[in-house]
This record gives structure tokens, C-alpha cells and sequence, in this order.
């Protein structure tokens, strides 16, 4: 496989000339071995952006968020039947199979996880609702919502080389759910990995057209091509973010920049997490694992280790001990083998260029050396491999805390540096000279240490993630960007957010309040909002399926009565005597009451009574209620009555129901609101024959 | 007041030299009168900024949210009682009373919605929680989840010289609600009025010590004062907004940097909206509001109407019937004016060279000139005002649409353009040539029409507002940012986002995704997790006050089985005959049942007789229910028990009592979850005397 590598784009494979010159020639990372070519001489960039602009925007502008989710879970499980293949070229990269896992089982959970929130937090439309109703006017015609929408562009990806199958996958899922198309720039050193995973689902037939492109090859000109509409993810060096975000396209055209950089990432460990203690070893642990994994070439790996002064030494030694009992580098190809090289003789270079820079700012080598270590090679012999990118796992020790090259510097490798504290608020400042984190990790088993901790340093971290007994065996670990979680942070970590559910599919779309009637916010949400069309008498909604049901379908219930006999009767069946609906003298005395009242669980239940139509018909279940607020007390004498109003219809993609969520509004004789709520119900899509 | 004006820095004024050189000379827009003399000559920005970071965050930090936001009500209150001085002075600027409205109780309305949500959607403590738990192990022993802390800096303002009140607290607002200190830079011509609101807040004494300064006067060398942890929200012109964004403290020094830039928003009329329509008409007069109001120096007035080809000359025609009839143009002091003059001679020019540009672009003035008005004096005269910043309303009709200067030249004065469109897509078209607005809005009374425009300006706009028969009178208006809605808009509107109730709280903080075992989550959060301490037994929580209920406090309920009988006398009670409860092959038939069932409500019902305790105490009512959800069914022989657990604890600061929200989940004899939702009380903050 010594071809030029191709890139897809504008619905088709395109494979450079071969001859072309300046193409980039990309090795095994252990072997030295030649993997293939790289270039894009030739390649339209502008016509594959404008092909996502229009042909990707109007096929995923046909789906709706539930139907984009679907085609997540379904691509997850078409790149599961082909993982071995993508494990064997991974392994070219440097990556042992727990590298592998991180980045390609890592990258297809994503998908999974984004399908799974897509359909259980998104509604099954292409409109996403933010936060509740204003009122703005005092007689309800004027009403203000916010709703995110769709950005009008393309989402490009500019990707880093450590993981190139998670790296991509993270960011697709939540702009292809968005409904914003892709364009995938990998990192040329193993841009082939990003190639074939992006061939699989090219294979699978499951990408609407346009929705997802490969560009492999660098794109000097990519930014020039930008505009109002597009938005791009950058992960990689705080130089180049910076160099990126400069363009105009950026600064004044109104491109969203996002990075993703690698930021100086610190794990404390706390002052009572003393040598023997259960955190003492979970954070050793956790070092030696942060350093190690993906040959430390981890944006979130842990760069500081910040420590009790008077653990420095006890940590160096356990680090130690646990590098000599745990680790072997060589081949990732070879038995034994945990540790590979980095991805390239470059980034080795590199890698020992930054340990001098350590070196000269104070940091003194305590564990490991810059001399090429011995290896163990495909087939099991050992010795150096000077072909293969190869650097020993690497602790710095500063004496002072102060040292700038220690907050400055990275070593984008199996490299990290300790230094002592005297006090909780020296360990926060420390955490905050890196200038903005993606993590920080404490280990700590007491809650005190943990809030002091945090008020200092949660504002300067993407994530902090606190290690004690409890978690030490289920933690996820300081390095792992989850997808739940915000994954990015302020500062040198470039300022961005990814991930965190549906948090990164909001940042593919436009927040825009809208103002109006309530018939046209109901027409804009596909909500039914209070004040615009409703639809009583005919046919009772409940027997309605899906397919005949429409938001404004109302019930009004005719009106019921309470008397004391009822509340005592309630009381009695339910147990629930609390003083305000049983005696007199203490419910006038309560501040809220006029004297006994009936019980709020006696009204929403009597409102089902009178809101229900009980024959069997499409309506399934009662699966839920939400925000139910009780306004005016209910006496003895007083009467209600409901009024039920289809609200939202969600049908699910894959089964044969969905959710009806109904507005319920229960009010007395004097047409006072009462108690205003959400009923939620299972509703079949299709009438059952008969 | 010839004198120089003062600035509010380090807890005192501050006056500069005046015999400084360099002083910038303030005129009375209407009579060219000096009003005062500004300079920064010899101010220490550096330790200004300083005192916020130091003084500032420390007395901000001992407050809650709600503390803060009860401040921000007694400050609003403060500023009503002395708002005839800030009229007054605001007359000078050139405002005439309506515009003042604007300005001053626009502002000081701000801080009243902020005060209210900071108490009704805040929690009342210092750290704010956003969404839901993620669990993130099989065992519930490791949990994710994301909290806001405030960010630890200073939160710049740099304002425009339109609205010198408003556009100071509505960015002070939200600011102080996070716990972060505020530093005001209004614009020059009109700085007198923000020196004189915020001395009336100093002088009330109602700010905590560095929470908010003023710097009168130009400040070239701020941004090399600011660091990670400051924020700068900006407003003004696109071109300066670009050259503050491009210093590196922004680009690379992780200052946070917003800005909200006059924009060529659009307001489209409806191919529904034909003359003699109600949505024409107000169309019309929202169009001559928007062009008058404040002369038009608004960021969100309307630059471009754009209207159906037929209906153009219609539209000019009505437009220039209403302004003969209603604007009358001069001094804002003198008897029946309605449009004043420009902020400044300055600002005049300004706008003329700009309508110049226009005309240049294709447009033809239909109405209005640049010629000198006539105006209306103080004490009634008309005549030419050659010492006053006055320009006639103008609008501009270009023939062609595609115009570059109509969609981006901006006259800062009362100036629009007028095009035909021919459809709806080109309507959308249209608007997004503007870059991205802060505001378009939208004649129609077609829900059709609503939706084809929203699908495509929405991704282009911060705010759409529908106008149509039903909130024609109840509209807030187009050029009218609301508190509770985003302000900002994408593109050339700067990219950023204002009010928007709490969303703008959050701007002025750092979402950080915290992941540890459910105590540690406890402590940071102070809301009770799943998983964390809880104490059964003992005193039941509903006998403890405020005072004495810690989160954490459980009830565990004995158990009670379900019968037959228990389901047919609920069901005859309630007259809830839902066939799931009543009918065995009908329920039978049901996918989620395996016969009859209990009503979800009896289940919630009983389980308050379970964990209630009934006699006179502290609860005081239940106040509602959230987030319910029925997972397993109940059927007859089945029993439940409740486990009810204090979970969040808000005392209100202005009441006897609080909020107490219960963590209530239900589960069968054989452990399953049937239900879980919370349940909210209120609960007294101290034991009633015997």
C-alpha cells in the first residue's frame, strides 16, 4: 500500500496523480516502513465545500433529529463488523490494542451515545426549543422563545494525528445530528486510518449524500473558502489554533472557530491522600496510565503532577516502580508489548526537543532518559530501533513550583513533571498557571479538600474529575473525553467546547429568540403554545393515534366538586392525613391556606377522572408528569375542572408508539388556575385493527 | 458643569487635571452648549482592574445568587427614586422623553428581571448546576455532571454612546447575578449620564465594595491589562469590534470577548400582508418607529424593509404619510418634538457621508434629504439649528436588490432602504446578505409564510419578530431587546449573545463537567446524588426547619400492598377508568402491562401517605412535582414502598421559608423501580414558638 491515499469528496473517490509532486510520504510508526502517499495537488476544495453547502444541507435538511440518530446507531454498528480491519492499520500508527480501543471502539461509542440522547433529548423534528415561554405581553398575544436551528454551512474538522478515528467520529456525530454536513481534514501521519473508516461507512450506503467528506492532504487555502454559515473544529497545537483563528474569515466573517489544544494539564494530589492511603495508589496508578497510554500523545494527559511537598518522593518511587513492573515499549505488533512508539520519528524529535526545554527551565530527569530505550520488536527480540519512533516514559522534578517552562512547556509524549505544594490555595494557583486546561484531576477522599479545590480551580479546567476510593475502579480516568461531558477549556485549551451530549449538536445551530402570537410560535416549535388554536369537542383525542392526532386536540372536562367527605375519604385511602387537609385550626394558621384544603395528589388524580377516556384505543400508557405547580388551594365547595390540550407529538423512529405530551390546566369555579402541568403518555402510531 | 468629569476607581472618585491636555470637550446635542470635559489623563486602569480581581470578587464572593439578586432589585429601586436627575441630563444627549423611557427605565427594568429570575431560576448558593446526572459506571459509584462557577476576573464593558443607562446595566445585570465585578468604559459624548447612574448607586451604598466602577474616557492600553478570567463585552461599531478582537489577550491570552455591533437588520412584509391588511398598516408604523425612535441610532433598527416588488411604492407612500403626520424633529426640551437631534455634530456628519455612500450604491432618496431640517427650538421657534446635530428622517429606494452598499452600508441615524422581492426564498436571500443581524422582523399573518422565512433567516438572526392582527399592539417592537430574550446576533451582528434571562448569567461563568462518586458530587454541587450519605431514621424530616434539615435527610417508608379492591375504589373515587386499570384483556393486550394495573396516581398518592408526617410543623405545603416518571408497572398483590430524601434546600431571602425539594423514588417488594420524581415543599426557615 504504497498509493496515493484518495479523499472523497463531492459524492465520489478522488485519488491524486502519483506523480504529483510534494506529496508527503507517511511511514510505520515502529518500522520505518512506507504506508502510503499524500497529497491534494488538484483537489477543488471550494466545489467539495459548496457540494456539503448544497447537496449535503438539503439530504440531511429530509431527516429529523430522530431519524439522524438513527442512522448514528446504524453506522456504529456497520464500522463494529469492520473494526478488525481498522485495528490492523491502527497498529501501523504506533497504537497498541488499548490504544486501538480508545480511539476506534471509543470513536463508534460516540455514535452510539449521540444516537441514543439524539432520540431520548431531542424532539423528532428539525426545530430544537431552548427554555421555557416569556410572556410578554400582559394578555398572552405576545409571546418571545428561543429555538436553535441549523447552521446554514459545512462543518470542518481539522484533526490531530493521535486519534484519528475518535477524533473525527466526535465531531461528526453532533454536527450530522445537528443536521450540518462534514468535511474531515485528518492529520496527514495517519490520515489512512481516518481514510478507511471513512471507505466503511462510504461502503455502508447509510451517509446521505454530501453529509460526510474526506479531504486527506494538507489545505492551505481552507479558510479562504470559509463563510457566515460554516463553522470549524480544530484539535491540535495552541500555534496553529492561533495561527487559524487570526483569518478573516474568523475575525470578521463569522465562521465559528472551535479548538481543541493541548494544554498543561494538572492531577493534584490531595493532603490527606498520604502515601498507603487508597487515593496514594489510585493517583500513582492513574499517572503511570496517563503517561503511558497512546505514548502519552493525549491532549488530556497529565503534564503536572502537583503534590505535598512532603509526598514528592514517595510518588517518584512509586511511579517508579509501577513504569519497571508495567511497562514495556516497543511494537505494538509484539506479546507484551504496552507502550508504542509516537506516531512518527518527527514527533520524537519533537518530543525531545521540548524535554530540553524542560531540562533547561529547571526540570531534572528522575524516572527514564532521553537516550533511545531498548524496544521490543515484531517477533519478540529487543534491542534499539533506530527506524522506529521510539522514547522511554519520562518524570521531570522541579524544585520550584515557579518555573515557567513547567506551566508552559509540552512534551507531547511520555513525559510529565512533579512538583510539591505547601497549602490548598498554593495547589490551586498552581492548577491555574497552565493558563486554562481541558482536565485536572484531584485525588482527595475528603469533601473539604475537593470544595476548597475546586472553587479555585473549576473555572480554569474543561473538566475536573475527582479520583477517591469510591471511583478509583469504576473512573473513566483523568484522559478520557466522554461523550456526556464537555470536552475542551478555557485559555490555552482553546477556548471551545465539544461533546457533552446535546451541548455540542447546539453548537451546530443558530440561538435565536423569536417573538410573536402564540399561533405563530406554535407554528414555529411544532409546540403548542397556550392562546393559539385549540380544538375541543369532536372526537375524544385519546382516540386518536399518532397518525390522526394534531398539537391543539383538547378535551375540556366538565366540572366536579369537593367536599369535605371527599378530602376525609381521600385521607383515608391514601393515608396521607397531613394537618392542612385534616384539621382546621392548623391549615387557617398555615400561611398559604384558608382552612383545610384538598389534597394536590387528590386533584390531579380527580383530573384524570375527568380528562380520561377509558376504553382501550391507541392511548398506552401514563408514562410520566412534569411541572406540575399548585397555584390556588381547593376548599371545600370549590369545584374543578381540566383542560387537556395535545401539546407535542413525538413519534419514536423504531417503534410502533411515541410520546404525547399534553398540557394540563386545572381551574376552579371562579376560573382561577389551580394547578398547571405536563402529562406524558404512550400513544400508538396506528389504530390496532379491529 | 464645565468641570471635568470624574471616575469611580479603587472605591473613590476620581477627577482628572483640568488643565490636562487632551480633554475631550462634551456639547448638548440640541444647542452645541459644553456640557463637560472627559480625560483618563493619569489614571492607573491597571490598578482599577486589579481591585475588581482582588476587592471585587472577595465581597461578590461572600453572596449567594440570590443575595446578589436581591441587591440588584434595591438598586433598581434606587435609581427609580432619583430618575428625574437622569432625565433631565438625558435631554442633553438628545433623547426625547420616549427615547429617555428607553434608556433609563429600559435599564432599570433589567435589573428588575434580573433580579427576579436570579431568585426564581437560580439556585440560592454559589456554584449553578446544568442538566442532568450522568452516570458514567454500571454501579452508580462514578457520576458526571456540569456546574458554572463564576469566572475569576473582571468583566469589561465598553459601551456606545446611544444608550448610556441601558447599555450599562443590562451587562452590569447579569454580571453581578455570576459574582463577578463590573468595569464600565461608556462612550465619550454621553458618559455624563452613566457617571450620573452610577452615582446614584454608589451613593446608595448598595455596592458591594469593587463590584462596580466607571471609567470616564478613552482607555487605549486596556487590553494589555486583561488576562484568562476577564471578560470584555463591547458595543459599537463592526470596524472597532475587529480591532479588539484581534489583540492577542483575546486571541491567545483566553479573554473572553463578546460584541454586539450595529447591524443591517431587516424587517420583511409578507405576501399576505397586502395594503389595507392589518399587518401592513403595522408594518408601516413599526417601520417609522424604528427609523425615529432615538433618531435611529440604534444597533437594532431597521436598515433594510424589504417588501413584496407590488407593494414598494404602497409602503413609501404610507411610510411618508405617517411621518408628515406624526415626526416633528428638534430640540427633545421643546413641546411636541418626537425626534431628536443626533448624539453629536460628530455623529451627523457621519451619518450624511454614510447616506452618501448609499446613494452612491444605487439608492434614490423617496423621502427625507440631507439638506438641514427645519426644526422645533426651545421655546417653540422653528428655524435651522446650525449648532445642533440634526438630519431629516430619510429613506432610500434601490432598484436593485443585490446592492452591496444596501445590504452593507450603515447610516447610524434615522435612515433605511427599501426593496421589492419577488418570493419568499428571495425574501430569505435577502436578509442573509446582511451578514447576520441582530434582529429581522416579519409582517404576516400566515403561519405558512412565518415558517418559510424562519427556516431561512433564522440561522442569520439573533431575535425574529412575527408581527401580525393578534400582538400588532401588544409587541414589544423590533428594535426592543428584552431581558428575557438573547440580544447579539451572528456575523457582522458581532457573534455574540446578551440577556436572555440566565443565559447571560452563565456568559459570565466557566461550565466545567465534573466527574467523582456521588459524595464528592454532593459536596461540590451541594445537591444530594444518588448514591451519597443519606440518613434514615431519627427525626422525620418534615418536623425540621430550615434551620435544621440538612440535604441528605431520608424518610424510608414501611410498605403497602396493592389490591383488587384498592384499584376499583380508586377508580370509582377518582373516575379514572382507563382500561389498563379496569379491563383484564384489554390491559392484557396492552405491550407495557401484564393485566390490570394500579393508577400511576394512586401509586404517587399512597406513596405521600407514606412518607408524610401529618401533624402541624415546619412543611408548610407541598408545592409541586417534577420529573415523573412510571417504569414498572403495579399490579394487584404487589406492594411499594417510598424512600424520600432531602435534596436541595433554597431559602428565599425576603421570606419566612423556602423551597425543599425531595428526592422520591418508589420501588416493588421485589426492589424495581416504579416510579421516581421530586417533590417540592415549602418548609419554614425556623419552628413556629410553641
Amino acid at each position: 500500500m504504497t498509493e496515493m491515499l484518495p479523499s472523497y469528496v463531492n459524492g465520489e473517490w478522488w485519488t491524486p496523480d502519483g506523480e504529483a509532486a510534494g506529496a508527503t510520504e507517511v511511514r510505520d510508526a515502529s518500522t520505518g516502513e512506507l504506508v502510503t502517499r499524500v497529497s491534494t495537488a488538484g483537489l477543488d476544495l471550494g466545489a467539495a465545500l459548496e457540494y456539503a453547502r448544497t447537496v449535503g444541507q438539503a439530504s440531511l435538511g429530509e431527516l429529523t433529529f430522530h431519524q439522524r440518530a438513527v442512522l448514528l446507531k446504524q453506522m456504529a454498528l456497520a464500522l463494529s463488523e469492520r473494526k478488525a480491519e481498522l485495528y490492523e492499520l491502527s497498529a501501523r500508527t504506533g497504537a497498541t490494542k488499548q490504544d486501538s480501543w480508545v480511539d476506534i471502539d471509543g470513536g463508534i461509542g460516540v455514535l452510539f451515545t449521540y444516537s441514543s440522547k439524539g432520540r431520548r433529548e431531542m424532539p423528532n423534528s428539525k426545530v430544537y426549543v431552548d427554555g421555557a415561554v416569556e410572556n410578554l405581553s400582559k394578555d398572552g398575544s405576545f409571546l418571545g422563545r428561543h429555538i436553535y436551528t441549523r447552521l446554514p454551512g459545512v462543518a470542518v474538522q481539522i484533526n490531530a494525528f493521535n486519534f484519528p478515528v475518535w477524533g473525527s467520529l466526535e465531531k461528526f456525530a453532533p454536527a450530522f445530528l445537528a443536521g450540518v454536513p462534514t468535511l474531515v481534514k485528518p492529520a496527514t501521519p495517519t490520515g489512512y486510518l481516518a481514510e478507511a473508516f471513512v471507505r466503511i461507512l462510504v461502503e455502508s450506503g447509510l451517509l446521505p449524500a454530501g453529509s460526510l467528506q474526506l479531504v486527506s492532504g494538507s489545505v492551505p487555502e481552507l479558510f479562504d473558502h470559509l463563510r457566515l454559515g460554516d463553522l470549524v473544529a480544530f484539535t491540535g497545537s495552541a500555534s496553529t489554533a492561533e495561527k487559524l483563528r487570526a483569518h478573516a474569515s474568523v475575525q470578521t466573517g463569522g465562521v465559528r472557530f472551535t479548538s481543541e489544544t493541548d494544554s498543561i494539564n494538572a492531577s493534584v494530589l490531595g493532603t490527606d491522600a498520604v502515601p498507603s492511603t487508597p487515593e496514594f495508589d489510585a493517583y500513582v496508578k492513574q499517572l503511570v496510565a496517563e503517561m503511558t497510554t497512546k505514548a502519552g500523545q493525549k491532549c488530556t494527559a497529565i503534564r503536572r503532577a502537583i503534590v505535598p511537598g512532603a509526598s514528592v518522593e514517595a510518588v517518584i518511587a512509586a511511579v517508579r516502580a509501577r513504569i519497571a513492573e508495567r511497562v514495556v515499549v516497543g511494537d505494538p505488533r509484539a506479546e507484551g508489548v504496552t507502550m508504542g512508539p509516537l506516531a512518527s520519528l518527527a514527533q520524537r524529535d519533537e518530543v525531545l526537543r521540548q524535554v530540553g526545554r524542560l531540562e533547561a527551565g529547571g526540570g531534572e530527569l528522575v524516572i527514564g532518559s532521553t537516550d533511545a530505550p531498548t524496544v521490543t520488536l515484531q517477533g519478540g527480540a529487543t534491542g534499539e530501533a533506530s527506524d522506529g519512533a521510539f522514547v522511554a516514559p519520562m518524570l521531570l522534578r522541579f524544585a520550584d513550583a515557579a518555573s515557567p517552562a513547567l506551566h508552559e512547556v509540552e512534551a507531547f509524549g511520555p513525559v510529565s513533571s512533579i512538583i510539591g505544594y505547601d497549602s490548598l490555595a498554593e495547589a490551586a494557583a498552581l492548577v491555574a498557571r497552565g493558563g486554562g486546561s481541558l482536565v485536572t484531576s484531584v485525588a482527595t477522599h475528603d469533601p473539604e479538600v475537593a470544595v476548597a479545590l475546586a472553587s479555585g480551580i473549576a473555572a480554569y479546567n474543561g473538566r475536573v474529575l475527582f479520583l477517591d476510593r469510591d471511583d478509583a475502579r469504576s473512573s473513566t480516568g483523568h484522559g478520557s473525553p466522554l461523550p456526556t461531558l464537555v470536552h475542551g477549556g478555557p485559555g490555552r485549551a482553546g477556548g471551545g467546547e465539544e461533546l457533552g451530549g446535546i451541548r455540542a449538536v447546539l453548537h451546530h445551530m443558530q440561538r435565536t429568540a423569536v417573538q410573536g402570537s402564540p399561533e405563530m410560535l406554535t407554528a414555529l416549535t411544532g409546540v403548542w403554545h397556550a392562546g393559539s388554536e385549540a380544538r375541543p369537542g369532536g372526537v375524544h383525542p385519546f382516540r386518536k393515534s399518532l397518525a390522526e392526532l394534531r398539537i391543539g386536540d383538547q378535551v375540556v372536562s366538565g366540572s366536579r366538586t369537593v367536599t369535605l367527605d371527599d378530602i376525609e375519604t381521600f385521607a383515608a385511602f391514601t393515608g396521607d392525613t397531613f394537618y392542612a387537609h385534616m384539621d382546621e385550626d392548623a391549615a387557617s394558621a398555615n400561611p398559604f391556606f384558608p382552612g383545610r384544603v384538598a389534597h394536590g395528589y387528590l386533584l390531579v388524580s380527580w383530573a384524570a377522572g375527568l380528562f380520561v377516556d377509558a376504553a382501550p384505543g391507541p392511548v398506552l400508557a401514563n408514562s410520566g408528569l412534569e411541572n406540575l405547580r399548585f397555584v390556588t388551594p381547593v376548599s371545600p365547595g370549590d369545584s374543578i375542572r381540566v383542560e387537556l390540550t395535545a401539546k407535542q407529538i413525538t413519534p419514536r423512529e423504531t417503534d410502533e408508539y411515541g410520546e404525547v405530551r399534553w398540557d394540563a390546566v386545572l381551574r376552579n369555579q371562579d376560573d382561577e388556575l389551580v394547578a398547571s402541568y405536563d402529562v406524558l403518555t404512550l400513544v400508538a402510531k396506528e389504530l390496532a385493527p379491529a
